[in-house]
C-alpha cells in the first residue's frame, strides 16, 4: 500500500531501470523525469521512485540540486524512515562490526553499503562523528541519531561536517556537537598493538582513519627490527602500528604540524616514543633530502592524499604516483619493502599498480608484490560499486 | 665478460624488448629467431639473450618445446646457474617468509617473482616438496636441491611432478623422494590455530596449498558461533580454520574420500571433531540436496576448481560460477556471510565478483562486499604478471 503523503518521481524510459532493479543504488539527474514539481522537491525529500511506465520500485532520496539526483533507500518500500527504520539499520551494520572487532573502534555506517545512502558514521567507544552528506540525512537527522543512541548506547554524537561530499549536495560545512559532552583533547584509540590519538572536534583534519586498519597490521608483520620510513604519516597510522610490531626505528614525514603533534602524543601513549621522529616537511622534499643524505630504510610506506580524484585528473595523478614510488624506492635498502597507497577513485588497480611499477623500475628497482590490500572491513562496498573501491595498498619487496 | 660457453639466442625485431628490460619474464615463441641452432638446443637450456641488434640483455632458460621459449633466469646475467646461484635466490626468497611466518610451513619459491621460473617449493617444516615446471630446473635439479638443502637445512626433498604446467613444457610426471626419508601417512601443518593433514606422496591431490592462508584466516573472524558450510572442501581448510576460530559446527562437502578423511584426522588432530561433519558428493548435487532439506548456514564457502582455466573457457566457467553462487545464497541464513572463491587466470577480478553478484542476485538476495582477498604473501607476483593473480575471494554479508 503507498503511503500517500510521500511524492512520487518517475524514470524516463531511457534510464537503466534493470541496473535499479540488481541492486545499483543510484539515478543520475539526465535519468529522471524533472518536471517542475520534482524539480520543485525541497533537497533530502523521501519520494517513492517509479519506472517509465509507473511502477513502484522503492524509496528514494531526492537532491534536485545533486547529479545523484535519487538515492535508494529501500527496494520496494514506500513509507518514509522512521526512528525504527533506522534502528535496524544500525543494528545489522553493528552486528557486522562486533563480530570483527574486539573493541569498539570502527566505522560503523559506510554509507550504501549499509544500507544508509551518503551516511558515514565513525565509532570511537562511547563517540560517534557522523557525517550526513546527503541532503536526505540532514532532513532525517534527528530520528538516526535518535536511533544511533538507542541501538548502541553512545552517548555523544558529533555532527562532522567538511568534505567535498556536502558541497557536491549543496549542504553546509557546520560541525558542531549532536548530543552529549565533546572529549576535550584528543581520543585515544587502540588499533593494532598501538594507541593512535583522534582529535574529533578540531578543524585540521585531524581526526582517525579506521580504512588503512588491515594494511596497517600487514605492515606491521614486515616491521620486526626494521628502520621504517612513514611518508605523509598524519597521525603515525602505518610508524606506529609497524614501531607496536617490533621496528627499530620510525620516521614520520608530514606537512601538518598538528598531525606529527598528535602522532608524537600516540608515541608516547604506545610506549614507543624512544623509537620515533617526526619530520615536518613536503613529503617530495624531504625524501630528495633524505636520498642526498644517503639514507635508507628496511621498510617505506608513502599513502599520500588523493592524486586523482577524478577523470580529469587521472594522467596527472598517475604521474605524481609514479613520482612517489621512484623516489621512496631509492629510499628502500636491498631486500626491503615499499608500501605504496592510493585513496583515488579514478586511479583502478591496474592503473596505479602500473604506475608504481613504472616508478620502482625508474629508481633502478625491481619489485615482487607480495599483498595487495583495501580497505576494512567495516567499510563495506555494494558489488556494483566495487569498481571505484578507492582505497589501494600495494606491498612490495626490492 | 660473456662465457664462451653459453649459447646465444636472438629477439626478433618485432619482440618487445623493451617489456623485457622493463621485468616482463618471458618470451615467446613468435618473438625469437628459431634457426636451426636455436631450435636444436635441449629443452632447459641455458642461454644468453640479445635483442635484434645483438646486445646482450640476459641470462635465459630455452625450451624449443614450448610456447614460452625463454625464461629471463637473471637480467645481465651471463654465467650459468650454479649452486651459490641457487642458494641466493632461495636464501633471499627464505628471508621473506621467515619474516611473515612463525613456524617454516609455507611456499618457499613461487616460481618467476622468487627467482626461479617456473619453480615451486612448499615447504612442510622437515620436508620440501619440489615442483619443477619447467625444463631447466630438471637440468639444474642438481644444484639446486642442493642449495635448498644447503641454506634450510631441509632433510627431505620430494619431487612432485603431477600437474599441466609439465605436460605444457613436455616433461615427464614421475613423483619421486629426491633425498631423505619421505614421512610415513600425512603430516600435520599449524595454521590459523587449526592442524591440516597434508598427504605430501599420495598421488590424490590430497596435498596442501598454502595460497588460502589469509582467506582462511578472515573467514575464521567470521566464525564465531556460526553454522558453517565449506563446499569443495578438500582437506577442510575453511572448514577447520572456522571451528578454530569458535564456529558451532562445520560441514565439509567435498567428492574426494581420501580428502574428506584428512579433513576429518584434521578435525580430530585440532580437537574440534565433535563439531565437524563430512559429506561425500557432487557440489552442486549436495547443495541442492540441502536446499531441499531446507538447511541453512551463517557462514558458506565455496573454494571451486579453476572453472575457467584459459580465455577459451571463460563464458562457461563464469556461468558456472554464478550458479555456483546462486546456489550457495540459498544456503545462507539472513545477515549471514558467503564467501566464493576462484582459481582461475582467465576470470579477473571484475568479471569474477559480477557472476557472483548475478548469482546472489538470481538467488534474490542482496549482497555486501566486505573483504577481497587474494593469495597469502608467500606467492608473491611480479607486477607484470599480477593482471593474472589467479586467486581470489570474496567476501559477502547477505
Amino acid at each position: 500500500m503507498t503511503t500517500p503523503s510521500l511524492p512520487h518521481v518517475r524514470l524516463k524510459p531511457k534510464a537503466n531501470a534493470r541496473a535499479i532493479r540488481h541492486g545499483f543504488p543510484w539515478v543520475y539527474d539526465n535519468e529522471l523525469v524533472t518536471d517542475r514539481r520534482t524539480k520543485a522537491l525541497a533537497p533530502g525529500t523521501v519520494a517513492v521512485l517509479e519506472d517509465d511506465a509507473r511502477a513502484p520500485m522503492g524509496l528514494v532520496a531526492v537532491n534536485p540540486k545533486s547529479r545523484i539526483i535519487c538515492r535508494m533507500l529501500e527496494p520496494g518500500g514506500q513509507a518514509a524512515p522512521d526512528e525504527a527504520w533506522f534502528a535496524a539499520r544500525i543494528a545489522r551494520a553493528l552486528s557486522l562490526r562486533e563480530r570483527l572487532y574486539p573493541a569498539p573502534f570502527y566505522r560503523l555506517i559506510h554509507a550504501e553499503a549499509d544500507g544508509l545512502p551518503g551516511v558515514v558514521i565513525d565509532r570511537f567507544g562511547d563517540v560517534a562523528v557522523i557525517q550526513p552528506n546527503a541532503a536526505w540525512a540532514e532532513v532525517y537527522l534527528e530520528p538516526l541519531v535518535a536511533a544511533l543512541r538507542e541501538v548502541t548506547g553512545i552517548a555523544v554524537v558529533i555532527k562532522n561536517a567538511a568534505g567535498r561530499a556536502r558541497t557536491l549536495e549543496g549542504l553546509d560545512d557546520e560541525t558542531r556537537v549532536l548530543c552529549g559532552q565533546a572529549p576535550e583533547g584528543a581520543v585515544p584509540v587502540e588499533m593494532n598493538g598501538a594507541s593512535y590519538m583522534a582529535d574529533l572536534t578540531g578543524g585540521q583534519k585531524t581526526g582517525l582513519y579506521y580504512d588503512q586498519r588491515p594494511n596497517h597490521a600487514f605492515a606491521a608483520r614486515l616491521a620486526p627490527g626494521a628502520r621504517v620510513l612513514d611518508v605523509f604519516s598524519h597521525v603515525g597510522g602505518f610508524a606506529l602500528a609497524a614501531l607496536a610490531g617490533g621496528a627499530a626505528s620510525a620516521l614520520s614525514v608530514d606537512g601538518s604540524a598538528p598531525a606529527l603533534a598528535l602522532a608524537e602524543q600516540g608515541a608516547r601513549a604506545s610506549g614507543v616514543a624512544d623509537r620515533f621522529e617526526t619530520r615536518r616537511g613536503d613529503a617530495f622534499d624531504t625524501m630528495a633530502a633524505l636520498a642526498g643524505e644517503g639514507e635508507t630504510f628496511d621498510l617505506v610506506i608513502c599513502d599520500p592524499p588523493a592524486f586523482a580524484p577524478s577523470k580529469q585528473t587521472l594522467e596527472k595523478g598517475l604521474r605524481a604516483y609514479e613520482r612517489v614510488a621512484r623516489m621512496a624506492a631509492e629510499l628502500v635498502a636491498e631486500g626491503g619493502y615499499l608500501v605504496l597507497c592510493s585513496c583515488s577513485h579514478a586511479a583502478d588497480l591496474t592503473r596505479f599498480r602500473g604506475a608504481c611499477a613504472r616508478g620502482i623500475g625508474k629508481a633502478g628497482r625491481q619489485g615482487v608484490l607480495i599483498h595487495t590490500g583495501f580497505a576494512g572491513a567495516d567499510h563495506p562496498l555494494l558489488p556494483q560499486l566495487a569498481e571505484s573501491g578507492y582505497l589501494k595498498a600495494l606491498f612490495f619487496r626490492l
